[in-house]
């Protein structure tokens, strides 16, 4: 380590990896940056999905288990905070290739457990959506509609490295998404503040797709009747509603609850 | 309406109503900011809560029937904006006194689910906690140790007026806390993602009390130690664990389904 000079912030390289905080630029490389040694961990796991991380010295010396493996350019702490959107970055970031799989393989893999989102526009919500979604056991999530790119640096920082745990497809229509999900056999659950069913009282036993809205306007209607079923989370005390990844986790841990009894 | 002059920006009550955007300001005086329509609807809920309401002239007609019996003072969208953390401001914020209660009120109301939160940090976590713990049927809410203001604007826009629709209580020693809700017949149950209880196997059918640690480092062990059972929420996945709302969302759930069954 000592003989190789970090590569500093004004490296061909290093400006290159730093455009892909645009999402346009994302979207035609099909690239983005996994920050922090959970998302490196994540994206070390995917074959072919990590070009190369960056790494400072220091954290070159103390993730050396995780890099053994990968291609590492050591850069400057200016350089790496400059591919970081984070307040105190951890040091490494990955530059990877997109992950996302086609609607189909997501869908034809026998999912029990699969999440659509429809227009989650807040990449903090999105992100934790995909971690509990995980946590649960959940075998795929497809991000519909006008929904936050799950590249954003944000989202994947709140994935905690969960990005890269399940099969992740991006659908610009959610009704695709539904009816694919319904082909192959699933139930499709749509969370509805407004919704006829009781969560606590639906059959929660069989294979599972939940439909999730957006933060602010929940379902539209037209695509929230596509649903074989509209469960609303009971509300016990004054509270109008719940957060959407709050209702996500009460959801998914119920699915995941009666599918496992 | 059209004969009153807005206050602007410089006028002297908005300009000590803005101080209260600093803690040391809010604890002093004991005064907050309660900003948007929901929140200023839980506010004027509470005998005595508000001491005035700001409003554009917009709000103040869009607003009539909730603002009919409430003091308002018309200001312009300059002031407004400058009383707001919001991004896009509603165009009302109420100037309020602090609603916590004794942890003796709180806990000596007899409550089947209380929420005790140890060294919460982040405003928009804690936020979601405290709507959640509404929505969920909580009795009461306990803000312990080193936890964020429940008084910051990120915190009071995030339980979206939950804030006022449960006792709050803060208290600087969470082991406190944890004694009196055991004194006073409570189970406390300590989340903890290396409990020795599974959520789902936990009997949850007696009054509770949960406590949550912080976001990043949980619970130290000898607060956790003092709680009847340290739970966990169980893992499918590959995630290594839940982001705190999330967590709390899907144990005070799993309580309110158990206690209502």
């Amino acid at each position: 380590m000592n003989d190789v000079t970090p590569l500093v912030a004004s490296n061909a390289r290093v400006k290159e990896a730093r455009k892909l905080s645009r999402r346009s630029v994302r979207t035609e490389r099909r690239l983005f940056l996994a920050d922090g040694p959970k998302a490196v961990e994540g994206a070390l796991s995917i074959d072919g999905c990590v070009v190369e991380v960056f790494a400072t010295p220091a954290a070159f010396e103390q993730y050396a288990d995780l890099l053994a493996s990968a291609v590492v350019s050591v850069v400057d702490e200016r350089a790496l905070a400059s591919l970081s959107d984070s307040v105190s970055p951890a040091g490494v970031v990955a530059l990877c290739h997109h992950i996302d799989a086609p609607l189909e393989h997501v869908v034809t893999a026998s999912p029990r457990l699969l999440v659509i989102c429809a227009d989650v526009r807040d990449p903090g919500n999105a992100g934790n959506v995909i971690r509990t979604a995980d946590a649960a056991g959940a075998d795929g999530i497809v991000l519909a509609g006008q929904s936050v790119d799950a590249y954003n640096p944000k989202t994947v920082r709140s994935t905690v490295g969960s990005l890269f745990h399940l099969p992740l497809a991006v659908e610009r229509d959610p009704a695709i998404a539904v009816r694919a999900a319904q082909a192959r056999g699933l139930t499709v659950l749509a969370a509805d503040g407004a919704g006829d069913v009781d969560l606590f009282e639906a059959d929660l036993s069989g294979p599972t797709a939940w439909l999730f809205g957006n933060e602010a306007w929940g379902l539209p209607d037209e695509l929230a009747r596509l649903a074989d079923q509209r469960v609303a989370i009971p509300i016990h005390g004054r509270a109008e509603s719940l957060n959407l990844s709050t209702a996500a986790a009460v959801c998914l841990y119920a699915s995941a609850r009666a599918q496992r009894a």
